[in-house]
């Protein structure tokens, strides 16, 4: 997502920092404590932020964070962890590639892949968030039996994606080619999303599992 | 398929013996022998006998036989492979039930399942081709990386196989969630299925490989 220089973006993400994590390694293993929750769920990719505040709304029990390495849109989402009613929502503004410094081993329950950059060329399939180096470095940091929900309007990510998990150490728990030909209370649709289905175009959405050792 | 009974369906069945098997468990394990081919394809489900005899005449070095316990309709199969110019089409005409009798354990090459009964409702779902206590019988009949290919119109029995093929013992190799979106001259299209293709219908298609022991 491509947008114009915010001036205000790096000084309010700075600010806010009770809930934008500028130094995130220094969590390592007590993300939980922190956000006093017995439950982790992480978004990479989460963009303007819609998705995971609106499921810390609808799941207050649970903690939540959000990664999103662009500055501009990351404040966009700060901005809306900051003026939530509930204080179970936190902010890495940094790039993913380093999230293995920043979790422990087993810390995170689930992971969720929202409307993830497709890379559509070939030479830059390393790059989706799906690629099986960032599925074995997921398959570390979460936890016995912790799930990775994927959803996406794009259909050769999402192929690629069902053929990357199942050769790496997941087992598909759900599936839904058109997930919002059925109502889905459970799953927040946020204004990106409903872009796509007002359009009558398919949501794809998969659940994995991590295989038991 | 529901259609008003022929009268010369039976008898056309019996006449034609060198199509028509109609002791297929005296074949078990002389398959690629009656056919002198070195592959073996299988189409459970045939119905009026389009894809596999379309798909023998492309790939006339493969032996293709197709399964269909409609008398009526697979009348109408046996009719096209009587007519084909290749001698490499056999036909079932009796219940894919008791599969586990006609081939022997490895000797099957490719199993294919098109546009399969749904079965939508939940207490009829062991009915559905692919439910586990078909897949563990197609599992013994498969070669060393034998595949199971199915292609469907039907979004639930899709997500149900996704599903359910990820507990037994096979691994995705190929799906597409939009099968029709891009030329694919490997496969043959029967016009039941470019009815699908014409309301703009997507279809469904994975192919799953054995896992090696």
């Amino acid at each position: 997502m491509r947008m114009r220089k915010k001036s205000w973006a790096e000084p309010f993400l700075t600010e806010h920092d009770d809930v934008v994590i500028a130094s995130p390694d220094s969590l390592k293993g007590y993300w939980k404590n922190r956000l006093n929750k017995q439950n982790l769920h992480v978004e990479i990719g989460s963009g303007k932020g819609d998705y995971f505040t609106l499921m810390a709304e609808l799941y207050p029990e649970a903690g939540w964070v959000g990664i999103e390495k662009n500055t501009n849109v990351a404040a966009i989402a700060a901005k809306k962890a900051v003026e939530s009613e509930h204080d179970n929502q936190l902010l890495i503004a940094q790039d993913a590639e380093k999230i293995s410094e920043w979790f422990a081993d087993g810390e995170i329950d689930v992971i969720h892949l929202n409307f993830s950059d497709p890379w559509p060329k070939t030479g830059y399939k390393k790059r989706r968030l799906s690629h099986r180096r960032f599925l074995e470095v997921y398959e570390k940091l979460l936890c016995e039996n912790g799930q990775i929900i994927m959803k996406t309007d794009n259909r050769k990510l999402f192929e690629f994606s069902l053929l990357e998990f199942a050769q790496c150490h997941f087992i598909l728990s759900d599936v839904n080619v058109d997930f919002r030909a059925e109502d889905h209370p459970e799953d927040v649709m946020t204004e990106y999303e409903r872009k796509f289905v007002d359009l009558n175009q398919p949501i794809y959405r998969a659940v994995w599992t991590k295989l038991s050792k």
